[in-house]
């Protein structure tokens, strides 16, 4: 069984026990068989979180491996005015605040929760034991964290050449690849995993909160997408992706 | 000994034999003994290839880990308007089009040859061997990886955060980190690695090529660098290292 993290000893909020199975839809944990599963799920350490809480912080030393069971964190940085700013939303099934352990070992970014979740996290000592043990692990890391930099190289590039429309477009359909599994109520589209506000949209997208929530409103007003609240969250769904998708693919190269 | 390949069977340009121990200063490589090193060198194809060269094109299938082992590589992407934008330099010891192997197999970029250069590369499946024998390979990738994503992030929250002149000075301070070996003839500087046009520092920095080549003109006028030509291409040497890191610092998160 799991280790599980309580901040308050004398009434713990028990994590529910994960089966080893919980860990074989995760991109990291690829190709892993039964046993190795759980072997991987009998060394994390796994806690709920509520929504809201830092995780860990920009510059602090990074001793572990991280990742979400269910919930979603938003990850950013601050810039030069000290506001943060969205750089990525981690959802279910996703790994995060990991690189750092291969490289200057400081974590890049700052992580907290936007909604309850469920954390799962390995020592540095642990997943190098892991990796040691089922190699298949560390080539799936390369594969995370590659596509991660052709997804950035992509931003950049959209960034410096695109038009903002093309680059909003693209950041709601990478929110709705991540949330796959939430389908709106009525099944008339995908509702977004994270409850986004129209300031992570412009960050996510390179643009002001002006031009983000001008073209929302918009594309609302089209049909394209709604925002509403769900349990008290704002929640996007998208009801056009074709539509969405061209205009995220006009130009594109 | 590695094998060599040639375009031209009656009178191939024999790439200089080149020992297992070439291999060490690699990050790739790193902290493997030199048994595991020759093995490495043995299972590599290198040849040499003249500047000019394109290695790979963008969306082509993506069968090898290359890397060189002298010379320069500029990788770029194709824009919407069909046009080359300037993605990142390749010097002599770093590994390139790599990541596909383990994302969607296909080259994300161009490569092409910006100076005389020896390139060694080997197959996915001779990769793969080696990673199973000697795993700290594997890790290494994730480290190179790793870095560049976080290098990528910088980039991209300096390209909707930062000013011009910062995010060209931060574009050239990575360069001379690239090209510490290139002392100026008369140890007044660092001499950048690789023959850049003022095209490619513009796109680098996210810039117009207008204000790229204003504000090099401003520094060169300061003393900060200077441009020059050396064996027929275009040079740059950094002077005023310090100047340069306060211009990248100013306003740093």
């Amino acid at each position: 069984m799991p280790q599980t993290d309580s901040s308050a000893p004398s009434s713990p909020p028990l994590a529910p026990a994960w089966p080893p199975q919980a860990l074989a839809g995760m991109e990291l944990f690829r190709g892993l068989e039964a046993a190795a599963l759980a072997e991987v799920m009998a060394a994390a350490h796994i806690r709920t979180v509520p929504r809201h809480t830092p995780l860990f912080h920009q510059g602090d030393p990074a001793p572990h491996c991280h990742a979400l069971l269910s919930g979603g964190v938003r990850i950013s940085q601050s810039n030069a005015a000290g506001a943060q700013v969205a750089l990525r939303f981690i959802g279910a099934g996703e790994m995060f605040g990991t690189v750092p352990l291969f490289t200057d070992r400081l974590y890049p970014a700052d992580a907290e929760t936007v909604a309850d979740s469920v954390e799962i996290r390995w020592t540095e000592t642990t997943l190098r034991q892991l990796i040691t043990r089922h190699p298949a692990i560390a080539l799936n890391l390369v594969g995370v964290i590659g596509r991660r930099l052709m997804e950035v190289q992509d931003r950049l590039r959209e960034v410096t050449t695109g038009r903002v429309e093309q680059r909003l477009a693209r950041a709601l359909l990478r929110l709705a690849a991540q949330s796959k599994r939430d389908q709106a109520p009525d099944g008339t589209g995908t509702t977004l995993a994270f409850p986004l506000t129209r300031k992570d949209l412009a960050e996510l997208s390179g643009t002001t909160l002006h031009t983000a929530s001008r073209t929302l409103a918009a594309w609302e007003k089209r049909g394209w997408l709604s925002s509403g609240r769900r349990n008290g969250r704002v929640r996007i769904t998208l009801h056009d992706v074709a539509a969405l998708t061209a205009m995220a693919e006009e130009g594109r190269d």
